[in-house]
C-alpha cells in the first residue's frame, strides 16, 4: 500500500510530520498556484497561509484530495470553498488554552481596573480605590468545547461560578434555552462558539437587553456571533471585550474602536509565542489519526 | 463568668460581632483618644482605622488588654507599639484570595501584553503580534502561607509550574536556600512574605542579578522585601510589578514611577469591593476562637 501524500506549506511542517508512519510529505508554496511534480496525488492539504478565496486553482489540480487540514479552530471560511467530498479538519485543541488565557487576562484586567491604575501610575498618584473581583461572581460561557472547558478550569479557582452552555444539556452543561434564561443575573457572558447558521447573531438586541447593567460580554468566538449595531446601542451600559468583530478587520473609521466600555483586540487571543508549535502538534495528531484510520479501513 | 469586652471601631463591626457568644462589643472612635464609659476593661481592641503612631494614649487606658486585632495580613507596623503581653492577631485568610487575584491579573496582563494591545486600539490598528503565555512557564513564590497557596491554585490551571518557598521544606514546599538556587531559570518570581528581620531586603543586588533576562518580579508582600536602589539598577533587564514599595507611599518625584519595565500600584492588591466583608468575617472568626479558648482555659 502506497503512503499518503500530504501537501505541507513550509519546512517547519515538513519537520513536524516527519515522524508519522505512511505519510509522504511534499512541500508546496501557498502563495503560488502551481504544484510541485509528484504532488498531484495528494490526499491531504495543510492549508496554512493559504487564502480560501485563492484556493480554487489548487483544488483543481488535486483530484484525489480527501481532507483539508486547517490551523484554526473555526472552519467557516472554508465550508463553501472545498470541493464536494473533501473533509475539513480544524486544529482541534490547539487554541483552547491560549484563547482561554486571553479571556481570563482581559476579564481580570477589567474587574481589577488595571487601566485605571495604569493612569494613576502615569500621574504618579499613590491612592488606592476599590475595584471589582471575580470572587463570588458568576459567568456564563456559550460554547462547551475545548475553549469553554479551558475557560472553566481557569476561572473556577478565583471563586467564580461558571456555567457552560452547549447544544445539548448534559452533566455540567446547560442547553441554549436554559442558558438564555440565566442571562439576566450573570456578571460575565463569554462567547466561545463556532459560527454557523444556528449561532450567527446569537447576541442580538434582545440578548443584550437581558444582560444586567455593568455586565461584561467577551467574544472569543467569531465576530458574526454578535449584532454589532445592537452592541453599539448598549455600549456604556454593558461592557464588551472583543477579540473578533463584524466586520473584520475592523475599519479605521468604525465606531467600535472608541465606543465606551469596549475593548477591541485584532483576533489575537490565540497568538502566543508557542502558536506554531501548538498548531503543528495538533495537525500532526490529526493527520496521523486520519492515515491510521484510512489504512485500517482499507486493509480491514 | 463575665463576657469579654471588645472595642469595635464602627457600626459595621458591631453588626459583624453581634452573633458571637460571650462577647460584649463596645463602639469606640479610632480618631479620638478618649474611651467611652465602660470600655476600660476591654480585653480585645479591633484596630481598624487606628494609626499605630497615635495608639499609645489608648493603650494607657486599657490595663486588661490581651489582644489587638488587625485588618491586615502583615503585623510589622504594630510589633513595636503594643504593650508587653498583648498579642497581635492579623486578619488571617482575609486577603489571600484578593491579593492572589491581583498577582495573576498583573502577570497575565504583562505576558499577554494587554497594554501594547490597548495602544493598538487607541491607534485603531488591526494587527496582531505574538505575545508570551503562562503555558509551560515556571514561577517561584516566596511565601507558602495563605497568599502563596492562593496564587498556586490560580496559576496552575494555566499550565504554569509553581514552586512555593517557605521557611522550612515540607511536601510541595522548598526552603529558602533551595528557592534561591532555583532563581536562575524562573520566568516569574513572586514575593508573598511577611516583613521581619529574616526577610528584609531579601531581594538585593545579588538576588536580582541571578534572575534571568526578561523575568518578572512581583511584590505583593511589603516594600522593604526589595532593595529599591538595586531594583532600579536592574530595571529594563528584569521586569517588576510592585503593589508595595520602599518608601511607601511612593513620593511623586521617585524614579520607580517611570522606570522601564516597572508597574506600580498603591498597595491596592487587597482592595476589592468585598474587602470589608472579608475582613470582618476573619476578625469575627478570630475573636470567636480567642473567646472560646480563653473560657475553656479558665474553666478547664
Amino acid at each position: 500500500m502506497t503512503p499518503t501524500t500530504v501537501l505541507v506549506p513550509d519546512e517547519r511542517g515538513m519537520f513536524a510530520l516527519a515522524g508519522i508512519p505512511h505519510v509522504h510529505a511534499v512541500a508546496y508554496d501557498p502563495e503560488r498556484p502551481h504544484l510541485p511534480v509528484g504532488a498531484g496525488d495528494a490526499e491531504i492539504l495543510v492549508a496554512h497561509r493559504l487564502d480560501p478565496a485563492e484556493s480554487a486553482p489548487l483544488f483543481a489540480q488535486l483530484p484525489r484530495l480527501r481532507m483539508v487540514q486547517l490551523f484554526s479552530s473555526g472552519v467557516e471560511r472554508w465550508t463553501h470553498v472545498v470541493p464536494d467530498g473533501v473533509a475539513l479538519s480544524n486544529a482541534d485543541r490547539a487554541h483552547g488554552g491560549a484563547v482561554a488565557e486571553w479571556v481570563v487576562a482581559q476579564l481580570l484586567a477589567h474587574v481589577r481596573d488595571l487601566s485605571g491604575y495604569r493612569i494613576k501610575q502615569q500621574n504618579r498618584q499613590w491612592e488606592a480605590h476599590r475595584t471589582g473581583t471575580l470572587s463570588d461572581r458568576n459567568a456564563l460561557v456559550f460554547g462547551a468545547g475545548d475553549i469553554g472547558e479551558n475557560i472553566r478550569r481557569r476561572l473556577e479557582p478565583f471563586g467564580c461560578t461558571v456555567t457552560l452552555v452547549g447544544r445539548t444539556a448534559r452533566p455540567g452543561i446547560v442547553d441554549f434555552a436554559q442558558g438564555r434564561a440565566m442571562l439576566g443575573d450573570r456578571d460575565v457572558v463569554i462567547l466561545a462558539l463556532p459560527l454557523d447558521d444556528s449561532t450567527v447573531r446569537l447576541v442580538d438586541a434582545g440578548f443584550l437587553a437581558t444582560m444586567k447593567d455593568g455586565a461584561v460580554l467577551i467574544n472569543a468566538g467569531r465576530g458574526e456571533l454578535v449584532d454589532t449595531e445592537a452592541l453599539l446601542g448598549e455600549s456604556g451600559r454593558v461592557n464588551a471585550i472583543l477579540d473578533v468583530t463584524d466586520p473584520e478587520p475592523l475599519p479605521v473609521e468604525h465606531p467600535l474602536w472608541s465606543a465606551p466600555g469596549v475593548v477591541v483586540t485584532p483576533h489575537a487571543a490565540g497568538i502566543t509565542d508557542d502558536v506554531l508549535d501548538r498548531c503543528w502538534s495538533a495537525v500532526a495528531r490529526k493527520i496521523a489519526a486520519y492515515v491510521a484510520e484510512s489504512r485500517a479501513t482499507v486493509t480491514g
